[in-house]
């Protein structure tokens, strides 16, 4: 597949990076221990094609999650793909309302409409569905889960329950802002939050990626840039997310992060507002975000709770100007925090500037779903 | 010169955009007339090889600008290169306290300690210096001025009165918030702004043009990228403000935008806090600012106000998802605005969100700087 060998070409990552002081990323994560393999779960990936599906697999791998058996769903159109996973073959199925019979665990990021129409089939049928989509994110009965945040939301949900459910996998930009921002407001309880985000082309897709390439041989080359994925410029350009924009004026991407963030933190209350926008990255989003507490909180205690924070890296050395770049977060698993400082705008100690960069298909979807996944276990 | 070249290269820029609505721009600037072309003065450009330098000519040329003759000064290095300006040939002079005899209005753009050296040398000889570097900014007796918003801060300096004088150009950062953020701060008056900004490799100069361009073809060669100016990878990748960083965390860039906006909003109480950040794109900056005023003022009176603006042109449609691009706004004079819509984290209309876009060498630097030299005559 195209996406597979552009979402893994090291020239777009950190393999080429000029020597620089490597950050030091958290060790990696406790591997989930399965006493019995016959006690492992059965999962299906569903968009298994896509770049998030792809991530699916790779994270799997990489963290060894344990499962007796695993099918690889995607639409009628790539049914019938060969695809080799730890040594072993497998041809893409079909989606279909019977794919989910006797499956524990289904990874979803098939779109939207896909998670509305499959969702609950799955869920009938017994299963644990982690759906990437904005589908039932907002839905009061499904828990929005960010581990590290809010696991206490589907304390309840368990592989061997003997029933099915939904759980909904944050967005994005959601995952990476909060990752950073959820340890200041425990301690200081933040109230309002500005960001403006700096988001990667992956978050539309594997297509988007390889139109972001493209464009960009193109214009190197004097030619006009294909445009059939974005319809205008990427190249060397930056541009409003291409989300439906609403009446508010606010985009839907924008409005995922003032919900999501309420949900997730349990406060209707919290002030968020956001600009979010298309920069000619590959993988990574950034994120500047200005955060007003209701508690003073002094920049180097911020920057200790941050330091300790689970899955957050801090790359914070204002001497050298070394901070986090969507770079060297790609294909990397910690969302990285620097520029950590006063906000002069505010008095005293009441508010942070921050700047978070984190792997939008990794911790950003795939990731995120897989360590949901193992709190089922 | 190879930056020559690559300023003016069409690929980058909006000649190969495809068929979208062409926003509308304000009319060309009202032409300077000036009655005798022997009253008309004697003009220096300093650092006339550089990015900036060469757009001084350009924008001297687009708008008529009256000149009875000029002198292309640069360093020593650069001095005996030819340039042809508006039909005729130049030499240009390597630069010295001699080099300011008889010039009226000196346009420097050569780096923060030519101005420091030789500004005062120039003022002593008469002549009036129109700077683009931050060496005099903030000093209590230079005005720091930005034509549409402040020109009555350099109200008595005049060609012709006699001595010489220092006027500074704010930072380009600064100049491209204030053109939009100055009418809507008249009619509300801005408390506290919070900025985020991407920013254009023009900032650092043609080299960095150069090196974002060669460094994104390495790139899609699967090339370890070349570093020479920013010391990393700057191709599908983005980075904090390569400006020194301060003790209190903010780095100069972010400062600039800080003080600046008080001195030439003459309000040592407005808060800004910003975020400075380099993104892929060649010569236009972009910038997520959010507003906090003292008095309400609803989205749509904001757009009008906005609408009416001189040098900004309104780019709003939210059905199509048509906002400011860099792209767009490259090689124009206007500064766009979008985006513009009640901010949602504040109560009733206390505060909006906009997204401004404008070319960094044209009013960033080269256009304003020409247009405080109108005011001049």
């Amino acid at each position: 597949m195209a996406s597979l060998s552009l979402l893994r070409q090291n020239h777009f990552f950190s393999a080429t990076l000029p020597t620089r002081p490597k950050p030091k990323y958290a060790s990696p994560p406790a591997r989930v221990q399965m006493s019995l393999q016959q006690n492992a779960p059965t999962i299906a990936v569903v968009g298994v094609t896509g770049a998030v599906g792809q991530e699916f697999l790779s994270v799997l791998s990489d963290r060894d999650f344990p499962y007796s058996s695993i099918k690889m769903l995607a639409s009628k159109r790539s049914a019938g793909r060969h695809l080799t996973f730890e040594n072993k073959d497998y041809v893409v199925e079909e989606l279909t309302a019977e794919s989910f019979n006797g499956v524990d665990i289904a990874l979803f990021s098939a779109g939207g409409s896909i998670s509305k129409k499959f969702g609950p089939i799955a869920v009938d049928r017994g299963t644990i569905v982690v759906d990437n989509s904005s589908a039932f994110r907002m839905d009061e009965n499904v828990p929005l889960v960010i581990p590290e945040v809010n696991p206490e939301a589907m304390e309840n949900i368990k592989v061997g329950m003997g029933k099915g459910a939904l759980i909904a996998n944050p967005n994005c930009s959601t995952i990476i802002c909060l990752m950073a921002a959820t340890p200041l407001h425990r301690r200081a309880k933040v109230l309002r939050m500005v960001v403006s985000t700096y988001q990667a082309a992956s978050g539309a897709g594997a297509a988007a990626m390889e139109e972001l390439e493209l464009q960009t041989r193109e214009v190197l080359e004097g030619k006009p840039p294909t445009c059939n994925i974005f319809n205008r410029q990427y190249a060397f350009n930056l541009f409003s997310h291409n989300a439906p924009v609403l009446p508010n004026g606010y985009n839907e991407e924008e409005m995922k992060l003032v919900k999501e963030t309420r949900k997730i933190w349990n406060d209707k209350d919290v002030k968020v507002t956001a600009t979010c926008i298309r920069v000619p990255v590959m993988r990574a989003h950034a994120e500047s975000v200005n955060l007003q507490f209701e508690n003073p909180l002094d920049e180097d205690t911020a920057r200790d709770i941050l330091k300790n924070a689970p899955g957050v890296v801090v790359i914070d050395d204002r001497e050298s100007n070394n901070f986090p770049t969507p770079l060297e977060v790609s294909n990397k698993d910690d969302v990285a925090v620097g520029r950590i400082r006063r906000d002069l705008s505010q008095d005293g100690n009441q508010g942070l500037d921050i700047f978070i960069c984190g792997d939008q298909i990794r911790k950003g979807a795939a990731l995120n779903a897989i360590q949901i996944a193992e709190l089922l276990l």
